[in-house]
């Protein structure tokens, strides 16, 4: 896993990815102290970066391998990406996902043309329940983020935000990306370390859903606890990956952790500030930009907004609580 | 008025206003039967286009002028578009505004520097309220629409749809722009019609307020009976502007109108397949690309996304009635 699979997964998303913006905001600068930068891939297709990775993944594939089909767990966003790349290719997809995801996400799943198995997230192993469906059906499983085509489609966030900081002369800064398995900021570090060598990757997890950072603290993979208790549903996974976290041990900084209510906050800010939908995961680094402002250095931090499928009533309770 | 002075100000806002993507959906295509793409302006600084006629305005005033000051009368948008111009350059700035406005738009045009003053919607008259102060204080008036160099800076939204689609392969289509008083309309007819003759301008406007729609069928500029009355705040306007119609009139197809409720659910549709926050004057383009299918010809739309200050409740109410 290295930068030239990113550069080739850049080539593969060429047309079939947005750039998405890096925005902005002089009240959101103030709040945190520095200028802060999100790359805002809430407005990514499907509305997240799992786009970059799912088309990434499928479009590496042989084609018999696409033409038998592929499968993938997911709590959604995964679920979309990977959905949307097999429709794109004309690929049989089954996506499982857990009962208690969002049903925005469930249902632009199932819009995406994928066959949706639903599962409880609580008691049921949805690894175990993926590989077995893929295994009777001759589908390939799409793995969410220890797969290193996956990793490499999420990569090119980092190539983009290389370019773009540099475009605004920009080339240092801690960029602070929410964080489940450790896809997107394992791919991010790894670009960044070629393109923007003086940036520095920060995964930022839920409070008490912090495997990542203690797994960083610790020099090991430490598992969570449990799977459910927090509204960040898009990052709440069992550990960092055996692909992703010797990349994050390399490369990332201390990670940072921040609570439902705080994301809620970033979320009503970005409402009323950058005027995007951010979903409860996809806010936590634009939380800690904006609350963990002690924990962080340097004058400018880029925060991704991973993904903005969020529920109505979660999003109308972050504006109720702090719009 | 004509071309090159838009790309004058293209020049001037050069490195100060963003340049907004180009959105799109599959649900949303497959709701208005024809490939919609949504120019995201809510994204802009200061979350409107106003922000370039704002620039464009001020970057074209004597250094003298600049150093008396400005004074605009605005519901919102435009005031915070001259705001942030004012204080970026260092200019004075009065902003008049309705005492009905969005809070949101009232306090983030404080937030910007600016001196606020409140009028009455219903009842006062917000122009001579403008000239007063302005004649007073020596503050150069900004008009909100009726100025070649705000017309100008407006435009530059008409050179990037240009740019935009035909990088995506569209040369043929409707442009749907929310209209008040026609600055934003009438640019980006002029930029179209030099820089993609085969697309054309519609206007949208809020059933009953629909001055701009019955002018272009009357030949002649008529007024709006009321001024209050719609949720469409930022475009609500007593009539097209002398400078405005005449382009219009010109370039324009015929008027679109669109109900408060269609906005609201153009608002819910956007939050929940773009993910980007859209005020209902902002989304009145949406609605009618959405809406009024059948008043549109050809296979591709483009909705212009004016404008997303909105606030929480009414945001709230186009959730909890249709996302």
């Amino acid at each position: 896993m290295n930068i030239d699979a990113i550069r080739a997964a850049a080539q593969r998303l060429q047309g079939h990815v947005r750039q998405t913006p890096l925005l902005s905001s002089p009240a959101l600068d103030a709040m945190a102290g520095r200028r802060v930068l999100i790359k805002a891939e809430c407005l990514q297709h499907t509305g997240s970066f799992k786009a970059r990775g799912g088309w990434s993944a499928l479009s590496a594939l042989t084609p018999q391998a696409r033409a038998r089909g592929v499968i993938a767990y997911s709590s959604g966003n995964h679920a979309q990406g990977v959905a949307r790349a097999a429709a794109a290719m004309g690929a049989d997809c089954v996506i499982v996902m857990p009962a208690d995801a969002p049903q925005v996400k469930i249902a632009n799943t199932r819009a995406l043309g994928a066959e949706v198995v639903l599962y409880d997230r609580a008691t049921d192993d949805r690894d175990a329940i993926g590989g077995a469906i893929a295994t009777a059906r001759g589908l390939t499983l799409i793995k969410p983020f220890d797969d290193a085509m996956v990793i490499a489609g999420q990569g090119t966030v980092g190539l983009e935000i290389a370019a773009q900081a540099a475009g605004m002369g920009i080339t240092a800064a801690e960029v602070l990306v929410p964080t489940g398995g450790g896809g997107l900021s394992s791919g991010t570090a790894l670009a960044l370390e070629a393109d923007a060598p003086a940036m520095r990757v920060r995964t930022v997890e839920p409070s008490g859903f912090d495997d990542a950072r203690r797994s960083l603290a610790s020099g090991q993979i430490v598992k969570n606890p449990a799977m459910t208790g927090s509204i960040c549903d898009a990052i709440l996974t069992p550990a960092p990956g055996h692909l992703t976290f010797p990349l994050l041990a390399r490369l990332a900084g201390p990670g940072l952790a921040v609570s439902d209510d705080e994301a809620l906050q970033a979320m009503a800010l970005a409402f009323s500030h950058l005027r995007v939908v951010m979903e409860p995961g996809g806010a936590v680094a634009l939380a800690a930009a904006l609350f963990r402002a002690d924990e962080l250095a340097g004058d400018t931090v880029i925060a991704v907004a991973s993904g903005g499928n969020v529920d109505r009533d979660v999003f109308t309770r972050a504006l109720s609580l702090y719009a």
